[in-house]
């Protein structure tokens, strides 16, 4: 039987790679650690669960850490910031010690391509079970979604779907080489958009429930309707891509006076929000029905 | 089926109780939180698992949220700082709403009594597991666990045993009036005497694993040993009181010429930091051999 001894040992590399960061004032080791930070912290939760999130049995562990931190790491673009630091709790009772270090593997792609430290968390026997606690500081103001107003226009970051027929793949075939594939299990927070439009947007969500349902959360808290065209959303297997999360893009709203400029393929911009408190959706000029996997917009 | 909608709708008192604290900028309901925090901020991430940290058929959903935020938090007692904030990841499958009302007693109960704000998690549903992440600021210095000199006086702030004796109480006659299984339901985190050791302190440990466990990563961790004495140590049942955790106490290490008074029965000094790479352990004045349960500092 592996020892939680081993686990830790597994660790050292990220321990000692993450206690080079400047940020890291006590690493790893001690009861708590201790952080350099700035007055207003950016902090989000996130688990990831086995059976609920993913399947053990489909994705090697690597991919199970990277995807459980950058989903995570999403939150915190979607609220226009930068990503500090994270830690993990991590409930597993794999017995193989290659999944450890699988695991440690994604852990270790994300301090890399994000820099920042590991700075802590726990580790259990039970049923795979990943808690990420990330944090990060605000590149401008805050991005809330409680802040749409009417007559915004609505944008997103990228096309919708892409994880999700990528997961269909993994499904049908195992893991092979495809963008789609790669799209499921390496989602990227999207940061470098988020930075772009910290300044001018005026509400912003991360698409992780599907477009529909987490659109449908800034109608809701801000208390406003939208439109939004078929014809404009780059979808890659047919309209269910709109109910569908795991892309992990941005969707926000940037008031129609605001002159916001950006390469073409960077943005889409599919709509715009109304003074209503529903979600109407427009294929080649016709509005049709939807329903969402979760909350319904069109329910009230 | 208990939907997800459910369990938020009973979340709200603690999410508006928690709104009205002053370093909440952003509480619950967005992507992420947003804290106003001090440059230098201490974390603590811990995990409780259903049949590894409790068993639910024998502690009521209340005294599971107590018990893990206040563990949680006894780790920033551990390092000599004071609570800030937390966040909860409640993994449950749970069905009956009851369950997470009482849950979210608990909770209340800890937000009241640390005056300190949930400001965001995460739910789903599979086995229970709770993720607490924790968060403060320290008092004055830190109090790492690699920091005690040879010579130094060993203290503990409180008798050892209380919990263990209460969970066996628990099992024997389910919960019931009785002093132990208060201790076992409701560990306090040690923030006052953290407060005061704070800037005497050579190093401190909270005692989660058992005295001589958390003495030990103490010892491992500086590279000393200690002599301890059986009879200066306030006990419970017997010497394996020793060899279990549950109370969450502190042990700390002070220099002998800082002069640290205190009131008889507030804090307990029961050995000696050696040069050595052992723990000795004395009965009566005769050395005497004792296993701990996890790792064991007879052995090298």
């Amino acid at each position: 039987m592996i020892t939680e001894q081993e686990i830790l040992e597994s660790l050292k590399i990220l321990i000692k790679k993450s206690s080079e960061f400047n940020n890291v004032l006590l690493g790893s080791g001690d009861d708590a650690a201790i952080i350099k930070t700035k007055e207003e912290l950016v902090h989000s939760l996130d688990i990831s669960v086995e059976g609920v999130h993913f399947l053990e049995e489909l994705i090697p562990a690597e991919y199970i850490a990277y995807r459980s931190i950058a989903i995570a790491l999403s939150d915190i673009a979607a609220m226009g910031a930068y990503p500090s630091f994270f830690s993990i709790g991590l409930t597993s009772n794999n017995e193989d010690i290659n999944w450890y270090t699988s695991f440690n593997k994604g852990v270790e792609r994300i301090i890399d391509e994000y820099q920042i430290p590991l700075v802590g968390g726990d580790i259990t026997k039970e049923r795979t079970n990943i808690s990420v606690s990330v944090f990060g500081h605000l590149f401008n103001k805050n991005l809330k979604r409680s802040t749409a107003q009417v007559n915004d226009d609505i944008y997103i970051t990228g096309q919708l779907g892409l994880a999700k027929k990528g997961l269909i793949e993994i499904k049908e075939n195992g893991i092979c080489n495809s963008q789609f594939i790669d799209a499921y299990l390496t989602p990227k927070a999207q940061f470098k958009k988020s930075r772009e439009i910290s300044p001018i947007a005026n509400a912003c969500i991360d698409i992780s429930d599907g477009l529909l349902n987490d659109l449908g959360h800034i109608c809701k808290q801000s208390g406003v309707g939208a439109n939004i065209y078929i014809d404009d959303i780059p979808i890659t297997t047919d309209i269910m891509d709109l109910t569908y999360g795991d892309d992990y893009e941005l969707c926000f709203t940037i008031s129609k006076d605001k002159s916001f400029k950006y390469a073409e393929g960077e943005y889409f911009k599919i709509g715009t929000i109304i003074d209503s408190n529903e979600i109407n959706i427009f294929d080649k000029g016709k509005p049709i029905e939807m329903k969402t996997r979760g909350w319904d917009p069109f329910k009230k």
